[in-house]
């Protein structure tokens, strides 16, 4: 059935019914909040103990984020809700409610929609979010919008703490957690047929469908001191771009240093560097800080961390590969830009 | 110059200098909120001493909410704002903090943009709302959703309250503040030419395109005991049927008794009730209670509150609209529904 012959509020009904089964997941929130009403009414309304708070909001377009024919919409539903648990995951917070927007062209199907929900509450299940609100509207092009409100991380006594862009200074060694290039890997696995071991496969992809965003590393790396960090959703280049304008500083990365999982290695023999240079949606976490606390990040969690290179004064703001002569090397994909183009993300 | 031309990233640089001129602004949130990191990191950060937090999200699309001809892009910035503000304010709320996303065809003005920006940091101003955050998205169509945060407003003893749609009773008078149908005016008058007085012109064109949300008089509902209301975004009658479904009663309205501004009376005799009674967008508060309690309401607020109606139990939840002999009247316009069509919003 399309939604154009349900119409807007049968929609809004079916997809009540659907997030019914979130009922449990109200729990995963613990004793710090409680919502007290969800969808249905002019806003969600909910209780906290939480000093200070966090939101953030991120969209996925059919066509320009994804190709329509490689992901299912369970894993699109998935991927819009984990894009913004990433970002919450990137101060250090701890995700909690969504607001929902699908933007959809009148013969869309209502199974598919209902598919995107169930996509969007497995993810939130996995993280402990709650669906509370959204709005649906018509439009040409199929578009995923979730903002994601959190709490925020306190210190003991109570101050609230977060991963800043701007925090970072000259000396700081860049770290970054898991490895880098496999959702890249996996959109193109997904795009062009290759010959490739059924493992690999399975992970590349699973890497692009289904991110699985670091939000426990988050908070672990405030309690441990480190302030800067960010997440790698544009790509590893271009989010180290951000900490450096945001801090002043330039950066130097040692290309043989950044982790490639043999998976895409072996899959991408040519291409695997210039992928976790330059792929996004990763969803890994990118931070600096002093290396006395960077070793102590890295003894202390089971996510590997590897250093990747370190930061200094550079009133250019530059971001420089090298490879183990010092010599600057360059990659054909350097990010994402909306509207001047760019990878696929 | 085109967005494509400046670039993501180049016009986030451009907003934020555009942002600035609202640091005044985060002293309107007084001394209960203050936000900690605004745009330019993975989320937006504020403190806050509220138990209980509010959160909407509402959506306008070129050709589907608004003609692109006959509103400036400033208008369009202030209404995406103030609809989200309505939200809140039907809950009793006071909002906060507002996430902006922007899907955006690549040859978009940039200059556009920062009109759209200056209408929505002008409605901020009025209702002390600061824009933390957002994102932006290429796509065919121009969308406008904004994610609004607010906190809600709390009893004596600190528990939550909000108006709620749910919480009508048999026997509540049904009253409404403000006149209505002045939106869908406007809304004609910018779509044909008709002979009308300047000053109706201007406050019916004003209506439509510079809603004014009630938020001083939800907060002021709910002290003085009211505890069901909807904000018309919808129209009268839709947004009678949400309060009807959600409790679970019939109401029926008498159409005499719809209040009606002279400006629209004169401007539209013929069709001035029909578009008080299903036309959309006029923002004011539609709520029920006890007689005793509404009487104290339109005692106390300088805004006109008029009672309208009644609800009873009806296990059809039917609306009806009623003549001055009890006799059912029928409208053309019913209100808006996104996907089976429905009325210009």
């Amino acid at each position: 059935m399309k939604v154009s012959e349900l119409g807007e509020f049968g929609l809004i009904e079916r997809i009540r019914d659907e997030l019914g089964a979130q009922d449990k997941a109200k729990t995963i929130l613990g004793p710090r909040s409680k919502l007290l009403i969800g969808i249905g009414d002019d806003a969600a309304l909910w209780q906290s103990t939480a000093a200070a708070h966090l939101a953030t909001t991120d969209t996925l377009v059919a066509g320009v984020h994804f190709p329509r024919e490689t992901a299912s919409w369970v894993d699109l539903g998935w991927k819009a809700l984990a894009a913004n648990v990433s970002d919450i995951a990137a101060m250090g917070g701890t995700p909690e409610y969504a607001l929902v927007t699908l933007a959809l062209p009148d013969d869309f199907q209502v199974d598919d929609v209902l598919a995107l929900y169930r996509g969007m509450m497995a993810a939130g299940r996995e993280y402990g979010v709650v669906i509370a609100g959204g709005d649906m509207v018509r439009s040409v092009d199929v578009i995923i919008t979730v903002a994601l409100t959190g709490r925020a991380t306190e210190s003991q006594r109570g101050e609230p703490l977060a991963l800043r862009r701007n925090a970072a200074h000259a000396g700081d060694f860049i770290a970054v957690s898991g490895s880098l290039g496999n959702a890249a890997g996996g959109l193109r696995l997904l795009l062009e047929s290759r010959p490739c071991p059924p493992e690999a496969s399975a992970f590349l992809r699973r890497a692009q469908l289904r991110p699985q965003p670091r939000v426990e590393l988050g908070q672990a790396l405030l309690r441990t001191g480190i302030r800067c960090a960010i997440d790698i959703s544009d790509g590893l280049a271009q989010d180290l771009r951000h900490i450096c304008e945001a801090s002043g500083l330039g950066a130097t990365v040692r290309v043989a240093d950044i982790p490639i999982s043999p998976h895409l290695s072996r899959t991408f023999p040519e291409d695997a560097t210039a992928m976790a240079a330059g792929g996004g949606e990763d969803y890994e976490l990118l931070f600096t800080g002093p290396a006395g606390v960077v070793d102590r990040v890295r003894g202390r969690f089971a996510t590997p961390i590897t250093v990747i290179g370190s930061l200094a004064e550079d009133p250019e703001r530059r971001v420089r590969f090298v490879d183990e002569n010092g010599r600057e090397v360059s990659f054909a994909t350097t990010g994402w830009d909306h509207f001047a183009g760019g990878a696929a993300r």
